[in-house]
Protein backbone atom coordinates (compact mmCIF):
# COMPACT_ATOMS: atom_id res chain seq x y z
CA UNK A 1 0.00 0.00 0.00
CA UNK A 2 2.80 2.10 -0.15
CA UNK A 3 1.96 5.01 -2.80
CA UNK A 4 3.55 7.81 -3.99
CA UNK A 5 3.37 11.14 -2.62
CA UNK A 6 1.07 12.90 -5.08
CA UNK A 7 2.73 16.12 -3.94
CA UNK A 8 5.77 15.63 -5.27
CA UNK A 9 4.10 14.81 -8.89
CA UNK A 10 3.26 18.95 -8.53
CA UNK A 11 5.13 21.50 -9.95
CA UNK A 12 4.20 25.66 -9.08
CA UNK A 13 5.22 27.60 -12.27
CA UNK A 14 5.54 31.35 -11.94
CA UNK A 15 5.50 33.36 -15.37
CA UNK A 16 6.99 36.64 -15.90
CA UNK A 17 7.10 37.40 -12.18
CA UNK A 18 7.95 41.01 -11.55
CA UNK A 19 9.28 40.92 -7.65
CA UNK A 20 11.18 38.47 -6.69
CA UNK A 21 10.18 38.57 -3.17
CA UNK A 22 7.34 37.13 -4.17
CA UNK A 23 9.11 34.47 -5.67
CA UNK A 24 11.21 33.45 -2.39
CA UNK A 25 7.49 34.08 -0.41
CA UNK A 26 6.16 31.56 -3.16
CA UNK A 27 9.16 28.70 -2.44
CA UNK A 28 8.49 29.41 1.56
CA UNK A 29 4.87 28.84 0.88
CA UNK A 30 5.08 26.06 -1.13
CA UNK A 31 7.75 24.03 1.47
CA UNK A 32 5.69 24.83 4.20
CA UNK A 33 2.20 22.71 2.56
CA UNK A 34 5.35 20.05 1.34
CA UNK A 35 5.55 21.08 -2.16
CA UNK A 36 9.24 21.32 -4.43
CA UNK A 37 9.21 21.94 -7.39
CA UNK A 38 9.59 25.47 -8.76
CA UNK A 39 9.90 26.45 -12.09
CA UNK A 40 10.39 30.00 -13.21
CA UNK A 41 9.53 31.22 -16.83
CA UNK A 42 11.42 34.66 -17.67
CA UNK A 43 11.81 36.45 -13.97
CA UNK A 44 12.51 39.84 -14.53
CA UNK A 45 14.91 39.37 -11.60
CA UNK A 46 16.44 35.97 -10.42
CA UNK A 47 18.21 34.78 -8.40
CA UNK A 48 17.67 37.82 -6.04
CA UNK A 49 18.72 39.29 -2.08
CA UNK A 50 15.00 39.49 -2.29
CA UNK A 51 13.77 35.95 -3.21
CA UNK A 52 16.63 34.67 -0.80
CA UNK A 53 14.87 36.71 2.33
CA UNK A 54 11.76 35.65 2.04
CA UNK A 55 12.00 32.26 1.25
CA UNK A 56 13.14 32.31 4.92
CA UNK A 57 13.50 28.16 5.65
CA UNK A 58 12.71 27.26 2.21
CA UNK A 59 15.89 28.57 0.37
CA UNK A 60 16.38 24.60 -0.89
CA UNK A 61 13.36 25.15 -3.01
CA UNK A 62 14.57 27.93 -4.26
CA UNK A 63 18.06 26.55 -5.14
CA UNK A 64 16.61 23.94 -6.78
CA UNK A 65 13.92 26.18 -8.41
CA UNK A 66 14.33 25.95 -12.73
CA UNK A 67 14.90 29.10 -14.60
CA UNK A 68 12.90 28.54 -18.26
CA UNK A 69 12.39 31.40 -21.22
CA UNK A 70 9.25 30.12 -22.43
CA UNK A 71 6.13 28.62 -20.82
CA UNK A 72 5.95 25.75 -23.18
CA UNK A 73 9.73 25.12 -21.78
CA UNK A 74 8.50 24.71 -18.41
CA UNK A 75 5.44 22.83 -19.17
CA UNK A 76 7.44 20.41 -21.40
CA UNK A 77 7.19 17.08 -19.51
CA UNK A 78 4.02 18.11 -17.90
CA UNK A 79 1.08 15.71 -18.37
CA UNK A 80 -1.61 18.49 -17.56
CA UNK A 81 -0.97 22.65 -17.01
CA UNK A 82 -3.42 24.10 -14.76
CA UNK A 83 -3.93 27.65 -15.14
CA UNK A 84 -4.90 29.90 -12.28
CA UNK A 85 -7.19 32.71 -13.29
CA UNK A 86 -9.50 35.23 -10.98
CA UNK A 87 -10.73 36.30 -14.96
CA UNK A 88 -13.15 34.15 -16.98
CA UNK A 89 -13.61 36.09 -19.72
CA UNK A 90 -10.61 34.60 -21.62
CA UNK A 91 -10.94 31.41 -21.00
CA UNK A 92 -11.95 28.50 -23.56
CA UNK A 93 -14.55 26.71 -20.61
CA UNK A 94 -15.13 27.66 -17.32
CA UNK A 95 -12.73 27.82 -14.74
CA UNK A 96 -13.69 24.97 -11.55
CA UNK A 97 -13.08 26.91 -8.29
CA UNK A 98 -9.91 25.37 -6.21
CA UNK A 99 -11.72 23.06 -3.83
CA UNK A 100 -14.07 21.50 -6.72
CA UNK A 101 -10.73 20.81 -8.48
CA UNK A 102 -8.25 19.90 -5.92
CA UNK A 103 -9.40 15.93 -6.12
CA UNK A 104 -8.93 15.69 -9.93
CA UNK A 105 -5.35 17.13 -9.74
CA UNK A 106 -4.06 14.60 -7.83
CA UNK A 107 -5.71 12.14 -9.30
CA UNK A 108 -4.17 13.42 -12.43
CA UNK A 109 -0.48 12.69 -10.91
CA UNK A 110 -0.70 9.14 -11.57
CA UNK A 111 -0.61 10.17 -15.18
CA UNK A 112 2.58 12.10 -14.86
CA UNK A 113 3.62 15.80 -13.40
CA UNK A 114 0.59 18.56 -12.75
CA UNK A 115 1.83 21.71 -13.44
CA UNK A 116 0.04 24.39 -11.20
CA UNK A 117 0.30 27.80 -13.62
CA UNK A 118 -0.17 31.50 -12.06
CA UNK A 119 0.93 34.63 -14.41
CA UNK A 120 2.29 38.07 -13.32
CA UNK A 121 1.78 39.72 -10.18
CA UNK A 122 -0.18 42.99 -12.38
CA UNK A 123 -1.48 41.54 -15.42
CA UNK A 124 -2.19 37.47 -14.62
CA UNK A 125 -1.83 34.68 -16.87
CA UNK A 126 -1.75 36.00 -20.72
CA UNK A 127 -4.16 34.63 -23.46
CA UNK A 128 -0.68 32.76 -24.97
CA UNK A 129 0.02 31.60 -21.84
CA UNK A 130 -3.79 30.30 -21.23
CA UNK A 131 -3.53 28.63 -24.43
CA UNK A 132 -0.64 26.16 -22.80
CA UNK A 133 -3.40 25.39 -20.16
CA UNK A 134 -5.98 22.58 -20.24
CA UNK A 135 -7.85 23.11 -17.42
CA UNK A 136 -8.35 26.36 -15.51
CA UNK A 137 -8.76 26.89 -11.32
CA UNK A 138 -10.05 30.11 -9.74
CA UNK A 139 -9.72 30.64 -6.15
CA UNK A 140 -12.89 32.29 -5.36
CA UNK A 141 -12.66 35.46 -4.10
CA UNK A 142 -14.21 39.28 -2.69
CA UNK A 143 -15.91 40.61 -6.01
CA UNK A 144 -14.82 43.74 -4.37
CA UNK A 145 -11.24 42.99 -4.55
CA UNK A 146 -9.75 39.91 -5.49
CA UNK A 147 -6.40 40.73 -6.07
CA UNK A 148 -4.37 37.53 -3.85
CA UNK A 149 -0.71 38.55 -3.18
CA UNK A 150 0.80 35.94 -5.76
CA UNK A 151 2.65 34.20 -3.07
CA UNK A 152 -0.87 34.04 -1.33
CA UNK A 153 -2.46 32.54 -4.05
CA UNK A 154 0.77 29.79 -4.33
CA UNK A 155 -0.34 29.04 -0.28
CA UNK A 156 -3.86 28.80 -1.17
CA UNK A 157 -3.57 26.78 -3.83
CA UNK A 158 -0.86 23.98 -2.01
CA UNK A 159 -3.09 23.83 1.18
CA UNK A 160 -6.05 23.02 -0.88
CA UNK A 161 -3.71 20.26 -2.50
CA UNK A 162 -2.05 18.82 0.93
CA UNK A 163 -5.39 18.74 2.55
CA UNK A 164 -6.88 17.04 -0.35
CA UNK A 165 -4.41 14.36 -0.37
CA UNK A 166 -4.40 14.40 3.71
CA UNK A 167 -1.15 14.89 3.19
CA UNK A 168 -0.46 16.52 6.91
CA UNK A 169 -4.25 15.59 8.41
CA UNK A 170 -3.39 12.53 11.21
CA UNK A 171 -1.91 14.43 14.18
CA UNK A 172 0.58 10.71 15.08
CA UNK A 173 -1.69 10.39 18.00
CA UNK A 174 -4.65 9.76 16.26
CA UNK A 175 -3.22 7.20 13.95
CA UNK A 176 -3.30 4.87 17.10
CA UNK A 177 -7.13 5.49 17.35
CA UNK A 178 -7.99 4.31 14.03
CA UNK A 179 -11.04 1.86 14.48
CA UNK A 180 -10.04 -1.45 13.30
CA UNK A 181 -11.68 -3.41 10.29
CA UNK A 182 -13.48 -5.81 12.90
CA UNK A 183 -14.71 -2.42 15.26
CA UNK A 184 -15.89 -1.05 11.94
CA UNK A 185 -18.10 -3.98 10.82
CA UNK A 186 -19.31 -4.85 14.05
CA UNK A 187 -20.68 -0.60 14.16
CA UNK A 188 -22.33 -1.58 10.55
CA UNK A 189 -24.03 -4.55 11.94
CA UNK A 190 -25.04 -2.43 14.98
CA UNK A 191 -26.49 0.14 12.65
CA UNK A 192 -28.01 -2.29 10.15
CA UNK A 193 -30.26 -4.29 12.79
CA UNK A 194 -31.21 -0.60 14.73
CA UNK A 195 -32.10 0.51 11.40
CA UNK A 196 -34.17 -3.05 10.81
CA UNK A 197 -35.58 -2.75 14.16
CA UNK A 198 -36.85 0.38 14.23
CA UNK A 199 -38.61 -0.06 10.80
CA UNK A 200 -36.50 2.35 9.49
CA UNK A 201 -35.18 -0.32 7.21
CA UNK A 202 -36.62 -2.99 5.00
CA UNK A 203 -35.13 -5.88 5.20
CA UNK A 204 -36.79 -7.27 2.11
CA UNK A 205 -36.31 -4.35 0.30
CA UNK A 206 -32.79 -2.72 2.12
CA UNK A 207 -31.77 -0.17 -1.05
CA UNK A 208 -28.57 1.70 -0.86
CA UNK A 209 -29.01 2.61 2.78
CA UNK A 210 -25.83 0.50 4.34
CA UNK A 211 -23.88 1.06 1.38
CA UNK A 212 -24.12 4.86 1.82
CA UNK A 213 -23.32 4.26 5.09
CA UNK A 214 -20.34 2.35 4.23
CA UNK A 215 -19.16 4.83 1.74
CA UNK A 216 -19.68 8.26 4.71
CA UNK A 217 -17.83 6.07 7.30
CA UNK A 218 -15.09 4.65 5.10
CA UNK A 219 -14.67 9.06 4.21
CA UNK A 220 -14.70 9.64 7.65
CA UNK A 221 -11.47 6.98 8.63
CA UNK A 222 -13.31 6.30 12.25
CA UNK A 223 -11.58 6.03 15.56
CA UNK A 224 -11.92 3.76 18.07
CA UNK A 225 -13.26 5.77 20.16
CA UNK A 226 -16.02 7.04 17.78
CA UNK A 227 -17.01 3.61 16.90
CA UNK A 228 -17.87 3.25 20.63
CA UNK A 229 -19.93 6.37 21.08
CA UNK A 230 -21.91 5.82 18.61
CA UNK A 231 -22.71 2.05 19.31
CA UNK A 232 -22.97 3.42 22.89
CA UNK A 233 -25.88 5.79 21.38
CA UNK A 234 -27.59 3.26 18.78
CA UNK A 235 -27.71 1.24 22.36
CA UNK A 236 -29.40 3.67 24.29
CA UNK A 237 -32.16 4.15 21.58
CA UNK A 238 -32.51 0.71 21.34
CA UNK A 239 -33.22 0.25 24.81
CA UNK A 240 -35.28 2.92 25.68
CA UNK A 241 -37.86 1.17 23.54
CA UNK A 242 -38.13 -2.18 25.37
CA UNK B 1 -33.72 32.85 4.01
CA UNK B 2 -31.97 36.41 4.27
CA UNK B 3 -29.20 35.50 7.17
CA UNK B 4 -26.16 37.87 8.66
CA UNK B 5 -23.03 37.55 6.28
CA UNK B 6 -20.84 35.21 9.32
CA UNK B 7 -17.40 36.61 7.67
CA UNK B 8 -18.89 40.06 8.60
CA UNK B 9 -18.95 38.74 12.63
CA UNK B 10 -15.16 37.50 12.38
CA UNK B 11 -12.12 39.58 13.36
CA UNK B 12 -8.53 38.83 12.43
CA UNK B 13 -6.37 39.52 15.45
CA UNK B 14 -2.76 39.77 15.19
CA UNK B 15 -0.96 40.33 18.55
CA UNK B 16 2.47 41.65 19.14
CA UNK B 17 3.47 41.68 15.42
CA UNK B 18 7.22 42.60 14.63
CA UNK B 19 6.84 43.51 10.82
CA UNK B 20 4.15 45.94 9.69
CA UNK B 21 4.61 44.71 6.33
CA UNK B 22 2.88 41.50 7.69
CA UNK B 23 0.15 43.93 8.96
CA UNK B 24 -0.74 45.30 5.49
CA UNK B 25 -0.19 41.39 3.83
CA UNK B 26 -3.04 40.32 6.13
CA UNK B 27 -4.94 43.37 6.01
CA UNK B 28 -4.97 42.43 1.92
CA UNK B 29 -5.59 38.43 2.52
CA UNK B 30 -8.29 39.35 4.34
CA UNK B 31 -10.08 41.71 1.92
CA UNK B 32 -9.61 39.44 -0.91
CA UNK B 33 -11.60 37.10 1.08
CA UNK B 34 -14.41 39.40 2.30
CA UNK B 35 -13.25 40.16 5.76
CA UNK B 36 -12.92 43.56 7.15
CA UNK B 37 -11.89 43.79 10.90
CA UNK B 38 -8.96 43.86 12.10
CA UNK B 39 -7.37 44.16 15.70
CA UNK B 40 -3.83 44.32 16.21
CA UNK B 41 -2.54 44.31 20.06
CA UNK B 42 0.87 46.19 20.68
CA UNK B 43 2.41 45.90 17.03
CA UNK B 44 5.79 47.03 17.25
CA UNK B 45 5.48 49.72 14.01
CA UNK B 46 2.02 50.90 13.30
CA UNK B 47 1.33 52.65 11.32
CA UNK B 48 3.57 52.23 9.08
CA UNK B 49 4.19 52.82 5.29
CA UNK B 50 5.47 49.54 5.03
CA UNK B 51 1.84 48.21 6.11
CA UNK B 52 0.23 50.41 3.92
CA UNK B 53 2.66 49.14 0.81
CA UNK B 54 1.81 45.87 1.74
CA UNK B 55 -1.68 46.16 1.73
CA UNK B 56 -2.72 47.27 -1.40
CA UNK B 57 -6.03 47.55 -2.39
CA UNK B 58 -7.19 47.15 0.99
CA UNK B 59 -5.52 50.51 2.71
CA UNK B 60 -9.48 50.91 4.60
CA UNK B 61 -8.63 47.37 6.15
CA UNK B 62 -5.33 48.96 7.61
CA UNK B 63 -7.41 52.62 8.00
CA UNK B 64 -10.39 50.77 9.86
CA UNK B 65 -7.95 48.68 12.21
CA UNK B 66 -7.94 49.41 15.75
CA UNK B 67 -4.93 49.10 18.24
CA UNK B 68 -5.12 47.47 21.83
CA UNK B 69 -2.82 47.27 24.39
CA UNK B 70 -3.94 43.74 25.58
CA UNK B 71 -5.24 40.76 23.95
CA UNK B 72 -8.24 40.95 26.81
CA UNK B 73 -8.55 44.70 24.94
CA UNK B 74 -9.31 43.18 21.65
CA UNK B 75 -11.19 40.17 22.50
CA UNK B 76 -13.54 42.07 24.68
CA UNK B 77 -16.67 42.07 22.97
CA UNK B 78 -16.55 38.52 21.25
CA UNK B 79 -18.05 35.37 21.88
CA UNK B 80 -15.17 33.21 21.04
CA UNK B 81 -11.45 33.61 20.42
CA UNK B 82 -9.86 30.78 18.17
CA UNK B 83 -5.98 31.04 18.55
CA UNK B 84 -3.62 29.78 15.59
CA UNK B 85 -1.38 27.53 17.34
CA UNK B 86 1.28 25.39 15.23
CA UNK B 87 2.64 23.57 18.54
CA UNK B 88 0.61 20.80 20.39
CA UNK B 89 2.68 21.46 23.48
CA UNK B 90 0.73 24.55 25.54
CA UNK B 91 -2.64 23.68 24.32
CA UNK B 92 -5.35 22.34 27.03
CA UNK B 93 -6.96 20.05 24.75
CA UNK B 94 -5.30 19.84 21.12
CA UNK B 95 -6.29 21.42 18.19
CA UNK B 96 -8.68 21.01 15.39
CA UNK B 97 -7.37 21.29 11.98
CA UNK B 98 -8.91 24.59 10.22
CA UNK B 99 -10.50 22.37 7.85
CA UNK B 100 -12.36 20.34 11.04
CA UNK B 101 -12.80 23.66 12.68
CA UNK B 102 -14.46 26.29 9.74
CA UNK B 103 -17.94 25.11 10.14
CA UNK B 104 -18.49 25.43 13.66
CA UNK B 105 -16.59 28.62 13.53
CA UNK B 106 -18.88 30.18 11.42
CA UNK B 107 -21.93 28.41 13.37
CA UNK B 108 -20.70 30.59 16.08
CA UNK B 109 -20.67 33.80 14.89
CA UNK B 110 -24.57 33.46 15.28
CA UNK B 111 -24.10 34.34 19.06
CA UNK B 112 -21.21 37.13 18.06
CA UNK B 113 -17.88 38.05 17.31
CA UNK B 114 -15.79 35.12 16.23
CA UNK B 115 -11.80 36.22 16.97
CA UNK B 116 -8.91 34.67 15.12
CA UNK B 117 -6.06 35.20 17.17
CA UNK B 118 -2.55 35.21 15.96
CA UNK B 119 0.94 35.63 17.35
CA UNK B 120 3.94 36.90 16.70
CA UNK B 121 6.01 36.10 13.56
CA UNK B 122 8.74 34.21 15.40
CA UNK B 123 7.20 33.00 18.52
CA UNK B 124 3.54 32.68 17.98
CA UNK B 125 1.05 32.59 20.77
CA UNK B 126 2.51 33.10 24.05
CA UNK B 127 1.01 30.70 27.00
CA UNK B 128 -0.68 33.81 28.09
CA UNK B 129 -2.29 34.12 24.49
CA UNK B 130 -2.99 30.72 24.53
CA UNK B 131 -5.25 31.16 27.72
CA UNK B 132 -7.08 33.74 26.77
CA UNK B 133 -8.85 31.65 23.47
CA UNK B 134 -11.41 29.04 24.04
CA UNK B 135 -10.71 26.92 21.14
CA UNK B 136 -7.63 25.90 19.26
CA UNK B 137 -6.90 25.73 15.48
CA UNK B 138 -3.50 24.54 13.39
CA UNK B 139 -3.64 24.63 9.49
CA UNK B 140 -2.11 21.38 8.81
CA UNK B 141 2.09 22.33 7.41
CA UNK B 142 4.77 20.72 6.33
CA UNK B 143 6.31 18.51 9.73
CA UNK B 144 9.95 19.09 8.29
CA UNK B 145 8.94 23.19 7.37
CA UNK B 146 5.60 24.13 8.82
CA UNK B 147 6.28 28.12 9.35
CA UNK B 148 3.76 29.79 7.20
CA UNK B 149 4.17 33.75 6.79
CA UNK B 150 2.04 35.18 8.76
CA UNK B 151 -0.31 37.06 6.10
CA UNK B 152 0.10 33.52 4.85
CA UNK B 153 -1.47 32.24 7.37
CA UNK B 154 -4.61 34.49 7.60
CA UNK B 155 -4.86 34.10 4.10
CA UNK B 156 -5.82 30.51 4.82
CA UNK B 157 -7.67 30.40 7.17
CA UNK B 158 -9.94 33.29 5.59
CA UNK B 159 -10.20 31.49 2.50
CA UNK B 160 -11.07 28.13 4.16
CA UNK B 161 -14.20 30.47 5.75
CA UNK B 162 -14.93 32.07 2.89
CA UNK B 163 -15.49 28.63 1.32
CA UNK B 164 -17.20 27.03 4.23
CA UNK B 165 -19.52 29.83 4.23
CA UNK B 166 -20.18 29.63 0.31
CA UNK B 167 -19.41 33.47 0.77
CA UNK B 168 -17.84 33.86 -3.39
CA UNK B 169 -18.64 30.18 -4.93
CA UNK B 170 -21.55 30.33 -7.55
CA UNK B 171 -22.75 27.12 -6.41
CA UNK B 172 -21.19 24.46 -8.74
CA UNK B 173 -23.23 21.57 -9.74
CA UNK B 174 -21.32 19.18 -7.87
CA UNK B 175 -22.66 21.19 -4.88
CA UNK B 176 -25.72 20.28 -5.23
CA UNK B 177 -24.72 17.41 -3.39
CA UNK B 178 -23.06 18.72 -0.37
CA UNK B 179 -24.84 18.94 2.34
CA UNK B 180 -25.41 22.79 3.23
CA UNK B 181 -24.17 24.18 7.23
CA UNK B 182 -27.98 23.92 7.77
CA UNK B 183 -28.35 20.31 7.14
CA UNK B 184 -25.14 19.58 8.91
CA UNK B 185 -26.28 21.82 12.07
CA UNK B 186 -29.93 20.56 11.80
CA UNK B 187 -28.10 16.64 12.24
CA UNK B 188 -26.07 17.79 14.75
CA UNK B 189 -28.94 19.31 16.80
CA UNK B 190 -31.06 16.06 16.05
CA UNK B 191 -28.00 14.14 16.87
CA UNK B 192 -27.74 15.50 20.67
CA UNK B 193 -31.82 15.97 20.93
CA UNK B 194 -31.89 12.09 20.70
CA UNK B 195 -28.69 10.93 22.42
CA UNK B 196 -30.37 13.24 25.52
CA UNK B 197 -33.86 11.72 24.72
CA UNK B 198 -32.34 8.23 24.96
CA UNK B 199 -30.08 8.89 27.78
CA UNK B 200 -26.91 8.44 26.67
CA UNK B 201 -26.13 11.76 27.13
CA UNK B 202 -26.36 13.79 30.16
CA UNK B 203 -27.24 16.96 29.56
CA UNK B 204 -25.04 18.24 32.90
CA UNK B 205 -22.39 16.69 31.73
CA UNK B 206 -22.07 16.36 28.09
CA UNK B 207 -18.32 15.42 28.36
CA UNK B 208 -17.24 15.81 24.66
CA UNK B 209 -20.06 13.86 22.91
CA UNK B 210 -20.93 16.47 20.58
CA UNK B 211 -17.67 18.11 19.62
CA UNK B 212 -16.14 14.01 18.72
CA UNK B 213 -19.35 14.18 16.76
CA UNK B 214 -18.50 17.17 14.92
CA UNK B 215 -14.81 16.34 14.29
CA UNK B 216 -15.97 12.60 12.34
CA UNK B 217 -18.72 14.39 10.34
CA UNK B 218 -16.54 17.12 9.28
CA UNK B 219 -14.06 14.93 7.90
CA UNK B 220 -16.49 12.94 6.41
CA UNK B 221 -17.93 16.11 4.68
CA UNK B 222 -21.38 15.22 4.42
CA UNK B 223 -23.63 14.77 1.45
CA UNK B 224 -27.50 16.24 1.39
CA UNK B 225 -28.70 12.44 1.36
CA UNK B 226 -26.32 11.18 3.60
CA UNK B 227 -27.91 13.68 6.34
CA UNK B 228 -31.26 13.04 5.24
CA UNK B 229 -30.44 9.19 5.93
CA UNK B 230 -28.94 10.08 9.60
CA UNK B 231 -31.77 11.93 10.35
CA UNK B 232 -34.49 9.67 8.51
CA UNK B 233 -32.66 6.40 11.33
CA UNK B 234 -32.44 9.35 14.45
CA UNK B 235 -36.02 9.74 14.03
CA UNK B 236 -37.19 6.26 13.25
CA UNK B 237 -35.24 5.25 16.19
CA UNK B 238 -37.03 7.76 18.24
CA UNK B 239 -40.58 7.13 17.05
CA UNK B 240 -40.58 3.53 18.00
CA UNK B 241 -39.85 4.43 21.57
CA UNK B 242 -43.30 6.48 22.05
Amino acid sequence: MEAVNPLSSIRVVLSRTSHPGNIGAAARAMKTMGFGDLALVAPRHFPDPDATAMAAGAADVLTQARVFETLEGALADCALAVGFSARERDLSHAPLSLREAAASLLEATQEGKVALVFGNETSGLSNEELARCQRFVTIPSNPAYGSLNLAAAVQVACYELAVAASAFAAPPARDLDAASVGDVEGLFAHLESAAVSSGFLDPEKPGRFMQRMRRLFARARLERQEVKLLRGLLAALEDKRR
